[in-house]
Order: structure tokens, then C-alpha cells, then sequence
């Protein structure tokens, strides 16, 4: 099931240097929890004093581990805390078993690290409704512990991916006040997505100090502008999981530091565009630019109705201008629209203006841009100030091989 | 632009057998709008006396046949009426040009038919944001005026065809009284769908009487259980449109009969299932059934959540029983969901109940359902009487073929 599929074509060079972050360690291991010959569990500790926030998915039928992370989440803990992060099964749609692995796993860590088994955070991601063989994962707790290394981020990285094909790191550094702050992150996922065999995963660790409340805060927000402004098939993991930890150890407070914000966006921005970048099948990367809203939220929705439409990612695919697909995801959003004030560009190309093709416009011209392997779509609704900007990719015969998996 | 698709091969065996009804006559015509060497308009007419009800697209970016049609079919009138359909061009995003278009169309018409141009309808289907050349239609009139005749309901469905694989027809008789009531149907469309070379259109005619509010009330109601239940890919047209046309000519008053309204469901029913059937690349027709929500509105919310889903749809043209991505679909739909009160079938096996994976399935069970070529999938959700059904096709290579259209 672990397909050895090649390297997206819009993957970065190779996995970006990243500083070590104090206060935190890695290991990883091989459990065979579904894959053999690879890592599929990474172990991260976080030291005493540590701060944690996180974002999960809103699923309904989200999985057991996530609902764990949820009730524990919230409490504050001068304790250190642990992430244990295993691939190959989501212990998802597991019942009352899955309660069970999740409890047996968490437990392990405490022990293994001596810390309260409400400071054990777990994520798994994988095939869905097949109970977790947690004895495998609880089975290397202790060689994890006696591993633990604070400069492991790639190994991490490769650990819990599924059908991702290439790791995804991303870090910042940030001067405050004379001294530095590290951020860096890792992340999982090729897309919004595939629970069987995909689900967006993402680690952020930082030797800033931010009080719980504060870190809870910041990662929200800019969730909303980053991992929630992504989308892949408009489809939503069961097991959709971000969580960051603040360690303290470079003894500088960041609450309030507009400079730190910036540079945790761009970690979390950069990560959540190498997940577009790892879409399954994807060979363009494309922005979808709304402005002209009545509101943020309405440019929200028709950009994410433009990112979504099939018909608009398979003319991605083709390279067509196709724009008439736009005007088409437009309509069918919802949102306020006005058809003889809409105007669309594709990359500097404007083609259609007041509700017809511009009188500039040559299709060459947009045809050029669609030959690019990164898109932009710009839609101004002539309504209004609200904007948005997501980031999708094509849909093509790459998504249909990767997940219309004959069985014999 | 007119690719000769093969016959999709979910198609019925051939076009049905329909008797005339009184009141109707049909001419095509080849107008060369941009199709060459087949029929591009139809010209149906309809008796004085008659009246007409519709359905339309709500999208924002509605066509000007859609939004002239809208304006005329509120009003009262005991003239006769027309409609003209053009395929290859949906007069879609034409600005002011594209209401003077449907103005020249519908002027000629009337002209023609000695009828007032407010009961005359128009319909185009194609490319969108391309003027219409209607002189082209309008050379045609007076033939398509003197060609009428009743019995041309195969010849009709094929002019109105845009990237249909099959045309379709559908119609009932109905003992009422101890009289015959005829109601017979055509339509186009390959989904819900691809404005750029498909659309769906209804036109359905009765010998019936029925008053207009009445039958503008039948018409609405049975769309909501009918093509408001069908999707192939998300993507909604700027030009759907149902028009129903009822003579008078048998002298039977059907309102408020449960036998006409059974029998216009099956028509319309038939009709939508045949534009699944002809869903672009489909090679699976898919039911998804779902019960036990805790409102008609939460079904309906799951089922086009499953429905619509790309990775539901690409495990179908896998034939992979993978009811994971049917849990993580109804986990997104954002309706109400118990995850441990959940249970799945496909066709008749019981997959997973109480939230886990049931005690008697076995895959090869599930995976020889998965092999045939109408799909059921069953979903329970255990929390009230709400129940929908709605009805899709596969994600196949073939719709990427179809709409990845590579230009060069």
C-alpha cells in the first residue's frame, strides 16, 4: 500500500537546512505498524515548562487520537509534554478499540519519558477502520526514548508521511529584542484530503516563551490563513491534526511580537504550500485570488468554489483558459455576485471584464500562462473590499492512478 | 469541439418508443452555430391554451435565455407558446449583446408562430462567454416554422445534444377518468455540469390540463426529488433549465391527481438518471441512499457529500470497497453525525455498524458488489426519520480526458 510514487514535479530542490530548536528532541523507528522497510513512528519530546496549542480537523467521524488531543489540549502543564506520531493506520472508525490504542500508546510515552499521560499528545494517519496494532508502536517507546536528538527534523519529516512524496520542513529564525527566536515545522499530507491513505499532519516547534492562551490564539488565526486557505479535493481527513509547542528555552517572550507572527505565517504558509505542492497528481500549482468581495468571507467562498471545481482543475490540467469554468464556479458559490461587474485575470492576462471577454484580450496571450507550472487565477467581484487567497492544484490522471487503486 | 465521445456505457439500449402528444409539434434544423453536419436548434410549439411552468440554474452568472425565461414564466396567457434550443453556444457571459441575441431569437419566433415573443422560450447550450451568432438561428425560423410535426421526439433530443453520448426520452400514460393523459420528456446533459460544452435541459410536455400555478407548483416540487438529486462532479451549469408544456388537448384536468403526479415523478426520475448515465468518462451509475438523519435536509447533506466526493468517486471506478472515505465524507458534510452510531452498506452487504467495521464483513463480499455496474451505497446514520437519495456516476480517466481538453 505504500506506493513508491515519484517525486511531485512541483516538490522544492531537496528538504531546507533547519536549525535545531532548544528544547526539543526526535527519534524515529521502524514499527512496521503497515509499511516494512521504512519509519513509521517519530517520538518528539518537549522539555518541562513547554507550552502547546493545536488545530484538529472538524469532522464529525474524527478519529480517536484527535479526540484524545482535544480533551487534552486546553489544560495548562509545567511538565513537559511528548508527540507520538505513527503512520500506516489512522485508527480511525476503530470504536472503542481505538480508545483503547490510543490510551495504551499515551501511556507508554508517560512512562518512558515520566511524564502525565495528559501531556502525551499522539497522531496517527493511515488506512481507516483497521484496529491499530499498538503493541508495535509500544513496542519501541523505550528505543524512541534512549534516541531522542534535538537535530532530526528530516528523519521526522519522512516518518509520517503516507502518500506523500517528498518530507516537508519549513523554519524561521526571528530577532526580539537582541536575541534569537527559532521556529520550525514539519508536515505531512498531499492534500485536504485522502483519509485512507493521506491526512494533513503538522508539527511546529518554536524556543520562543508564549503563554498556552496566547500560542492557542496565534496558531487559530493563522490556521485560518494558512492550512484552512489550502485545498487539494475538497475532501477532509478524519485525522486532520496541527499542533505547536512553545518551549522557552530561548527565554524570550513573544506574546504580542508582530514580528514573530510574520515570521510563524511564513513556517506555516511555506508548509502548507509544499502540502498543495505534494497534491496527489498535481503538476500545476495555482493561486486563487479573490478581491472585490462584499465580505472576506464571500471572497472565501468563491475562491475555494474556483479551487474545488472539478471542471476548473481539469482545465488546469489541460492548460486551457478556460475561463468560462470560472465564471461558472462563480455562479455556483453562493456568494454575492454580480455577472456584469466580474472581471478575471489569468496571471498578469486580464480576460474578461464587466461581464464579458475583455476587449484586450488574446487567448495566446493566457495560453502562455497556462503552459507555466504555476497559475494564477485573479477574480475581482466589483462588489466590495472582501479578498481571500487559497492555493490549489490540477486535477488530472495522476489523482485518478493514485486513487481509483484496482484490487484484484 | 464536437468530439464523437463513444456511447457511454451506462446508456439504455436505444431511444424509447414515445407516443405523440396532442398539442405539440417539433422541427429541427442544422443552424451551424458551430456544430457541423448535424442539428443544432429545435423549435417545439405548443397549442393555444396551453400552459408552461419552469425550473432554473441559481447560479449568480445565469445565462440571458435563463434570465429572459425567468421573466416570462410567472404570467398567465392563453396564446400558444414556442421554444427554441441552440446547441454549441450558451449566450452565457455575452454581457448586452447576449440579451439582444435572445431578443432577435425570440422576435423571430414569434413572428413566425404568430405568437407574442413573452411566450416565447429560449435555451442555448455550448461555450460560454463566446457571442451568439443569432442570425444564423434566425435564417432557420421560417423552415423550422413550416417542418412542425408531432412525432419528432428523437430528433428533438438529438439537436439539443452538446457532448451527450445518447439522446434522451422518457414518457407515461396515465388512465384518468377513463381517458389517456401522455407526458412525455426530453433532455441533454452529462452532469449537473461542465458549462463549457454541457448543460442540462428538460423539456417536458403533456396533454394534460393543468393550470399554470399548478402545474409551476408539481414541476418545482418533483425537480427537488428528481434533478436536484442527481450530480456528477459538483459543477453547476449558468444555463439548466426545465420547461414543462401542458396542452390541454386530452381535456383532462389532472390537478390534484396522485396517478399524474406518479407518473411525471417517473418521467423525471427516468430523464435525471439518464443524464447520470451519460455523466463524462462514467463507468459506474451510483445510488447513494442514506436514512436515519435527523432531517430530510441532514440526509440530503450526506448524500451529496458522498456523492460529490472525489475520493469516494475514484474508489467506485476502482471498485475498491473503501468505506473509509464514505465515513471521512459524511465526517465533512457538516450535517449531523454520531460516528459511533453509523452504519454502511454497499449494495447488500452490511459493512460497518455502531461505528466499526462489521462483525460479518467480509471484503470479497463488498468488492463483488463493487464489480457491477449500478453501485448502491447505504449509509444509516441512527439519529432520527431523515432520509434522501440521490443518484451520481464515477471519477474516471475518462472525465479527465473529456475536460482536460490539451489545446496547442
Amino acid at each position: 500500500m505504500a506506493k513508491a510514487l515519484p517525486r511531485s514535479p512541483l516538490a522544492p530542490a531537496g528538504f531546507p537546512a533547519l536549525p535545531p530548536v532548544a528544547g526539543v528532541r526526535f527519534a524515529t523507528a521502524e514499527a512496521g505498524v503497515r509499511y516494512k522497510g521504512r519509519t513509521d513512528v517519530m517520538l518528539a519530546h518537549l522539555a518541562p515548562g513547554s507550552t502547546v496549542a493545536g488545530v484538529f480537523t472538524r469532522s464529525a467521524t474524527r478519529s480517536a487520537p484527535v479526540l484524545d488531543c482535544q480533551a487534552k489540549i486546553g489544560a495548562d502543564s509545567e511538565a513537559g509534554a511528548a508527540i507520538l506520531v505513527n503512520s500506516g493506520n489512522a485508527n480511525a472508525f476503530t470504536g472503542r478499540h481505538g480508545e483503547g490504542a490510543v490510551r495504551a500508546v499515551t501511556q507508554a510515552v508517560a512512562d518512558a519519558l515520566d511524564l502525565p499521560a495528559a501531556r502525551v499528545f499522539t497522531s496517527s494517519t493511515g488506512v481507516i477502520g483497521e484496529p491499530l496494532p499498538h503493541e508495535r508502536i509500544t513496542a519501541k517507546i523505550e528505543e524512541l526514548a534512549q534516541a531522542l536528538s534535538g537535530d532530526r527534523f528530516e528523519a521526522a519529516a519522512r516518518a509520517i508521511m503516507t502518500t506523500d512524496t517528498f518530507p516537508k520542513g519549513a523554519g524561521a529564525s526571528v530577532e526580539i529584542g537582541g536575541k534569537t527566536v527559532t521556529i520550525v515545522g514539519i508536515a505531512k499530507g498531499s492534500g485536504m484530503i485522502a483519509p485512507d491513505m493521506a491526512t494533513m499532519l503538522v508539527y511546529i516547534f518554536t524556543d520562543a516563551v508564549c503563554p498556552r492562551p496566547a500560542l492557542q490564539a496565534l496558531v487559530s488565526e493563522l490556521s485560518d490563513r494558512t492550512f484552512n486557505c489550502i485545498t487539494v479535493d475538497s475532501d477532509t481527513s478524519t485525522s486532520d491534526t496541527l499542533l505547536m509547542g512553545a518551549t522557552g528555552a530561548s527565554g524570550v517572550d513573544v506574546s504580542g511580537s508582530e514580528a514573530f507572527r510574520e515570521a510563524l505565517h511564513g513556517v506555516m504558509l511555506d508548509l502548507a504550500q509544499q502540502v498543495v505542492r505534494d497534491g496527489e497528481g498535481a503538476t500545476k500549482f495555482v493561486e486563487v485570488a479573490v478581491t472585490g468581495a462584499t465580505s472576506d468571507a464571500d471572497a472565501r467562498t468563491h475562491a475555494l468554489a474556483i479551487a474545488n471545481s472539478p471542471l476548473v482543475k481539469t482545465a488546469i490540467a489541460g492548460e486551457d483558459p478556460n475561463w468560462g469554468r470560472v465564471v461558472m464556479a462563480v455562479g455556483k458559490s453562493g456568494a454575492a455576485a454580480d455577472r456584469d461587474r466580474l472581471s478575471i485575470r489569468f496571471g498578469a492576462v486580464l480576460v474578461a471584464e464587466n461581464g464579458w471577454v475583455s476587449p484586450s484580450y488574446r487567448e495566446e496571450d493566457a495560453a502562455a500562462h497556462m503552459k507555466g507550472q504555476d497559475i494564477l487565477i485573479g477574480v475581482d467581484l466589483g462588489l466590495g473590499q472582501g479578498m481571500a487567497t487559497v492555493w490549489t492544484c490540477d486535477l488530472t490522471h495522476g489523482y485518478i492512478d493514485i486513487n481509483a487503486d484496482y484490487r484484484s
